[in-house]
């Protein structure tokens, strides 16, 4: 088969590394991979790496540019090759999962994996994204336990954190979406939610804009979790005005490029002590991967700044 | 299929790494793997990985514990994960023939591959053995041109020294052996060897001692390619003391462990003024397979250091 992708060993400008590296990428390193596409510039290798490094661990994490008809052969190949584990990003979440032969009850909730374990042979799918939002606000002292949230959007990054908030102990989870492709499959994860966990969750629609507004009036927690705000959308925000939010809630934006979108800047003028960008998620869910590879705490604080001057 | 193997991310004390890594291990880096098995003791990634550090190319090379049932998926991980190639090492270096999609002349005169390039799903197999030994002489200013060459041993290590020796233009190989398994290969090798290239080349019995001790008191080139030398065998030598040996010649053996050989202890006495331990040809094989990956010439004086030192 004629392989389009790019895999010339190209040069670079390293920085970080002194002298002969010895005790790590050696024979006894263990691989971890990204099966994606597009995956080159993504920041998780630098995460992980970094991390393992950190610690004196004897990992590694690369990239794979992999979709489609190559996704069954990469996952063999973590079998094959005695990798320890992978991520995987669009457009493999839920593809991924008939090649798997275990899901944990988030990845089964979110119908959807982002990452894989390989404990001797048995390939077992997790979600990290949500549960690495819960942790990244954690981190920071805020609990979602108990809180009422409003929830901006119905897709990859929104249905994780509803699931992994319900998880978490929330009380009520509003998501809030227009009828797009989403709309469907969001009304069966709710119903999942409502069934599967003690949180009160519905699907409202986006286009009552004055629900919207009454609800995040209402709520603990407001997280956007559209992707409105990123360009070509840097100029937009859900919310239109400082007057919809309240100080004393937390404002989250899954968006992390730029740092500040317009919803953090609005947020900003209304007061609001606690805004969070989409890093600490990022973050959040590489260390919860992390976690499941390698048993061991990712260096947070450490690996926040490398990835956010990346 | 239960998976046996160990791949847990254990703690390690790495050196070499100062700070946050950038711009390397990341999203670009692209993967050869070395499939064989054992390999976790092998010293081609600390290779590798210094001379992809030290040029600043982004690459990185890891090991996978391969061999029999394991080795087809294995081939077929280089093609979906569009790694860049691979070594292949015992026990798979005839074994991965089929699944190739091409050998180069030395491998198919071989009838053996240490390194695999994926050239866009193309995949070509190379055996740069030979090669290594020949360039690791030619570094040093021996040239195997014209030359005859003495060459105890016919298995995995001796057969590509011969092959590619008689390419580079060796007058004459005698190859000494028990008759032992690789008796009846060698014959088809030595006939291939004669059919092929401009090279004399023989088969004989290393049975025969007088006519073993007479054809090195004849030669330009002795090298002992049998392993006789490495614990437990390290109080042997096949040539039993200096007499056999003559100052001007130059004397190889391929054993690296010990770094002085009972054969090089018995050169040294003899006088012999150019004699290398197997260090050379580990470092030649591994500058070669990296050309064909890189394009680049491996740091060859840095890097043997380095492997000297692991």
């Amino acid at each position: 088969m004629q392989d389009e992708r790019n895999n010339d060993i190209n040069e670079t400008a390293i920085t970080g590394v002194t002298g002969p590296i010895t005790d790590w990428l050696d024979g006894h390193t263990i691989l971890v991979g990204l099966l994606a596409n597009p995956i080159r510039h993504s920041v998780s290798p630098t995460m992980h790496n970094n991390a393992f490094a950190k610690l004196g661990l004897n990992g590694l994490y690369l990239c794979f540019e992999v979709e489609g008809d190559r996704l069954e052969g990469a996952v063999k190949a973590i079998r094959m090759l005695g990798m320890r584990g992978a991520n995987v990003s669009m457009p493999n979440k839920k593809a991924i999962i008939p090649y798997l032969d275990k899901l944990d009850k988030t990845a089964e909730m979110c119908g959807a994996v982002n990452t894989v374990v390989n404990d001797h042979g048995v390939l077992t799918g997790y979600t990290t994204d949500g549960i690495g939002w819960v942790n990244s606000l954690k981190e920071d002292g805020q609990e979602v336990a108990g809180k009422v949230i409003t929830l901006a959007g119905a897709g990859g990054a929104a249905i994780p954190i509803a699931v992994s908030s319900a998880l978490a102990g929330a009380a009520e989870i509003r998501i809030f979406n227009i009828h797009d492709r989403n709309w469907e499959p969001a009304k069966e994860k709710v119903a999942l939610i409502n069934q599967e966990t003690d949180c009160r969750c519905s699907l409202n629609a986006m286009e009552n804009k004055e629900a919207f507004k009454k609800s995040i009036a209402e709520s603990d927690i407001y997280c956007d979790a559209t992707g409105v705000g990123m360009p070509p959308l840097d100029d937009l925000s859900l919310v239109e005005d400082p007057s919809w939010l309240h100080e004393d809630m937390v404002v989250s934006d899954t968006v992390y490029q730029p740092r500040e979108t317009k919803l953090m800047k609005i947020a900003k003028k209304a007061g609001v002590k606690h805004i969070y960008n989409g890093l600490g998620m990022v973050v959040g869910q590489g260390a919860a991967s992390f976690k499941l590879w390698t048993g061991k705490e990712m260096p947070v604080d450490y690996i926040s700044k490398i990835v956010d001057e990346a």
